[in-house]
């Protein structure tokens, strides 16, 4: 039988090539060269966790002392590259393995900041900055604003899945319950969101994006 | 009466707050969701300090210790995602109170730096760092220069206060008198620079500037 | 006769420079004011250090605790602000002192890693970060995809330096034979490769680059 903890890692290391895959597919389509995929790939895929782990103090991070990260970030790297049209078709069934990776590093993340003794509040949000993290870097590496911060229902999901550890720890569930508990609720509400096009609101009052920006001055 | 430490301690989060409203109203302005104003809130009040905690080995930094900094972010960032038409009237006020969190941030951190053992000069600069950091990130987030690096003189009087903390460091003054000198210094340079609309030079010889980036090339 | 320690340190500064030139000149051509030709010219030259200090908690990183780094990049920024016509045009020697400081910073920063207990190979990754880390952030900065993700024959170069750094430190080489024999394979693949205008290949089965992201979604 499989250990719980060799389960966790299995997830764990599949949220990272899928969030691999994303930021390798997204800088191919921009036409960086082999390096540059490769790179988006590694970036995409443990930016988070590194922030995660030089916020709380535990370096070098994970990402930098356990090999495999690499190496499962280099394979969904060097996979999308080579088979970029493929993994383009693929895109609906990607999205399915990016909501597992969201929510198994948004649970796994907030279990990590609590065991450096963080705040519970702080921890969900690390947790949520676990998740996104990587999203958000590949995006600002590709020059263009984050689509996290503006695109659906993404953040909130990884906050609510890492809230159900946060109050799973302050009532002394077994961390294995409170982790699947959140990450049930995080994917369950991501699906959700992609099924029904959720979107949070912008600001009210504003006209209609027209994608320029009113405050880069270029004079 | 008041200690001189609370005094700092409000003062530091109206800071933040202020620092908080910059940003929420830029990232309002490009239309991101309410997520995103909130992040670009978050980060824009408190990039600076979490940075310089970095570079001098204060883990976890204040802003994720402390729970005010980020409450008064998000305060910040929903009165100005509610409110966004009324934010923007009130520039100029805004403009005060970005200066007085700048003249704050420049002066607290080149203490934090001192505390920690920097060498004078070096905490001069995280000084500098703490008041423009936030800034710098809100705008690589949104995806545009960082306004600090092209537009008015902001960061020089943001080390000008450093400065005057480092210099009275040096001179043994008391803490508190080289604070006020330095936020005062700062402050009072800042809204000189607002209303005489000082800038410093571009590079000699050059043509105005486009708004092209001639060393992007698309092929 | 000069001591290999102050020979490397030489080396190490005279890299710093150039990189910081590298920073500053793109930096006035964006018509950045001064103080921004002075930030980027200080990023370009000490970014991938300090990167690399923080990921392996050497904190404060060395770039902030010897201040030669700090002279050193401030003199690159000046003297590209002041004269700026004249270092355009030595575009090409600059482009040898560049490939110098690649090759320095790959190997000094694989060995630093190694020193702190990196695997040997995330410690020639941590080599490579130190040497394009800093032309990374100046084009984050800059608003621009990063070169070296797109251009050309860079990291990988830097990446084969540091790995003869790693092997020869499996081989118990001497330090300062295999710092030789890196730095030099690296500097030798990087001439050639702009001598022959080498390139890795983009993902197959893509159109030309448009310059445009498909992926940016305005509305």
């Amino acid at each position: 039988m499989i250990q719980v903890g060799t389960l966790v890692s299995i997830l764990d290391l599949v949220g990272t090539f899928v969030f691999a895959i994303s930021g390798a597919s997204a800088a191919a389509r921009q036409r960086l060269d082999v390096f540059g995929v490769l790179v988006v790939a590694f970036v995409a895929g443990n930016f988070g966790g590194i922030t995660r782990d030089l916020l709380i103090g535990a370096v070098p991070p994970a990402a930098l002392e356990d090999g495999r990260y690499l190496i499962v970030s280099l394979l969904a790297g060097m996979i999308t590259f080579r088979w970029h049209a493929l993994v383009e078709k693929l895109r609906h069934p990607v999205l399915i393995f990016d909501a597992m990776g969201l929510a198994l590093f948004a649970v796994a993340g907030t279990q990590k900041a609590l065991a450096f003794g963080l705040h519970p509040v702080m921890a969900a949000l690390l947790g949520m900055l676990t998740g996104v993290g990587g999203g958000v870097m590949r995006d600002v590496l590709l020059n263009r604003v984050p689509a996290v911060l503006r695109a659906d229902l993404y953040a909130v999901v990884a906050l609510a899945g890492a809230s159900v550890v946060v109050v799973g720890h302050w009532l002394h569930w077994l961390p294995t319950v409170s982790a699947i508990g959140g990450a049930g609720l995080c994917f369950l509400l991501r699906g959700l969101a992609l099924r029904y096009d959720w979107h949070l609101p912008v600001a009210p009052g504003l006209a209609p994006d027209d994608g320029k920006d009113p405050d880069q001055n270029p004079g």
